[in-house]
């Protein structure tokens, strides 16, 4: 199988926040951002893999900033990392201000998707090959995220998880 | 503030997985489970503070099981730890097939939300006393989680995460 | 087939009341109710019955309280009596004010469910034992109301509906 | 206030029955239709008293007739009669085959609602005027039915119920 | 194949603006609108066709008119004209006030669909005879619109399109 | 006010095509892409003007090829001119085989929206200054499409849209 940059899975998704998808103090719901970001992030999964992808988990996802009634949301997904059958994708959130027209990162998140066929088995997919300094960064990391993935299931003990372990120390 | 048990805010939401709501191997979209999930547990949130609340982040979540049209999901949320003005929320996602009546555990959830006044400012929350055995767990697991939270965000050293820091001991 | 109790078909759905669902006045629009109902009733038909079922009628609903916009509504559903291929479901609708938490029954209605096979034909489902006295005030109840519709339907002349006519002398 | 006929207030709704509202043997969801059907209801109202109007009650609806996914449905509503604040609209709906085009009755519905000013207060209604003879006898039927939620709400005596104790004797 | 007439496909549609559908200055979205309109029309060309139709083309659709939250809204879809697979469909859009009960045109709308089998190939549909003289002016128009659909898809020479040149003269 | 070039508005929303959205052929509903076009293309106009927009128009929109369920859609949509207070939106959508992972060009659309302030009275927006080839071509086909508009709407006479008349000669 012939190994993919990130740039081959990128995908944008631009759009508005309605007021159907706001809080009492109007701003996004967390659950809406969440949904839109698993779209995104399987669009990714599906280019990098071109088979059926299905969520295999969340990782941690911090809503540092409020998104306002109004606002242009663009979700940007990539592939970070491929393993045998699953892939990590990184996403970044940018709102855009309707009048100053400025965009200002508001979180980032990691989601991990399993390509599987028509009855649900994983199969296999490409490499990632990272280019960019920042898809090298998230590349690396991806190791010690499924560390702690495998660490949290309690699938791998705490002490086998050397890249993890590492940055405790 | 009068502190308040775990089961006070106990938020049940049992649903079905609907045509519109599945992938193309006709389980439940991923990103459809987070929405319900964020969607139980800020009615948690609300009736442990009593306050409107917006989600701050998601720890770990994985979709251990796939959950088929048709079925019964049944979404559990209930506050496991508070903090300062924060709430940690812990879901149990259960599945029931139609015809054995069978529940099956599909997977947990942590969800953190903060307690806002009108103007999005965070408000002070009451205290969370765990009172079964699995609440007293989760209450404990909360503290390790947030120094996670804080050390992901870069918000804390590692090393100074001793809870943390214990189980790679 | 061994008869069920009321509480093996208990149905819980808690959720918030959003800016889509309300009407000028800012209530929840009854049509939305109605299908928030419909969908809580089916599910305790289908724990009662472990078959497919399909909605035969609505029996009087009074909308009494408005439901205002923000508030958690919580629907309980429970099969109040069974009769050959039909069960009857009662529901109670209750409100919590998000500042006091405090509880209001905001409605009762009532739905009858036929269970079906694959090709949509009445099946046979269990007996209802209702235990609590609530539960065997209603289960009485139910035959009155069965009675009547029948009346309304034309296919029972209302002397013969012995149960419903004596309320009337 | 000027009085109305029935034809004035006269709101067709015709529209395609969707996967996503099909049931798992692919008929419209009962919830569905009683949700259509309230919106419908309400225009018929608002045409009536050119005010805020909000569903009272819904009186016994029968499902006949399944409504199989990609038919089209046709809801007609009509104020059938009009008493001080409130108004009993009566609803017909016919199901179309897209092959043949044959139009079958597959359900009525009887809904009221009441008008009210911006501070959800009741206000005055003109009085309907029934023309055709269908017009004229749910316009005769619509006390009686009056009286049997009043009588069910435990608002008003049996015995009392005069126009609906009558079709017992 | 038996011609039909215009009024025998005549589609009514009438409907609430709710806040979810709504621009930031209250008025409904033109894409909302426009989906409206497609699923009136695709009912018409049905209810002409008894075929399924698929939609092939909006001719020029100009919003007039801002239609607010809270208005009622009426489209009203006729068949103008029939080609060999394909039929015209013409849509007038009503708006109605609440408080005056007062009727306004809106806008108009063209849209042509296409009859076709289960595998998506063209079929022949019955010939469109009209009627009123609305209709006898928009059948005439259609032949002028089609050829204008061919001209701006590159089908045919500015030159070859004898009715539409002739306006230009 | 300082132009700005098409790239400035370029706006890029790519989606999934869900079971709720399909005809039954299994392809994507006309009214559905029509609403999603609507959406992108406002966002570009937004980005263009930076003020709320409305939209005014849709030109001929051409749907030359099913797009089916499962597909990845691409709507792409930038200000291909702009005049006094209006702009006119250029959207390519192009559908994406999971399997093959081909991209082919499904259609194109012209939507053209008004910039206005928050009382919907129109304001003056930017010039568009275009770049590409392709940019220059669609830049220049805007008057005449300008023109159409006018003649259409019966607020222009045919003999003096110069640009227009030119092509019939």
């Amino acid at each position: 199988m012939q190994p993919k940059t990130a740039f081959q899975s990128k995908t944008v998704v631009t759009d508005l926040v309605l007021p159907s998808e706001t809080n009492p103090i109007n701003n996004l719901f967390g659950g809406e951002l969440l949904a839109r970001m698993d779209r995104a992030a399987s669009i990714a999964a599906r280019r990098h893999s071109r088979r059926i992808v299905v969520t295999a988990s969340v990782n941690h996802v911090a809503f540092n900033r409020a998104i306002p009634l109004g606002s242009v949301v663009t979700v940007e997904a990539k592939v970070s990392r491929a393993f045998s059958s699953s892939m990590e994708v990184y996403l970044d959130v940018w709102i855009e201000d309707r009048e100053s027209g400025e965009c200002i990162k508001a979180n980032e998140a990691i989601y991990t998707f399993v390509a599987v066929d028509e009855m649900g088995r994983p199969v296999k997919v490409p490499e990632l090959i990272p280019e960019t300094e920042l898809e090298k960064e998230r590349f690396e990391g991806a190791l010690r995220r499924k560390q702690l993935s495998l660490v949290l299931a309690g699938k791998m003990k705490p002490q086998e998880a050397s890249e993890l372990k590492a940055i405790f120390e």
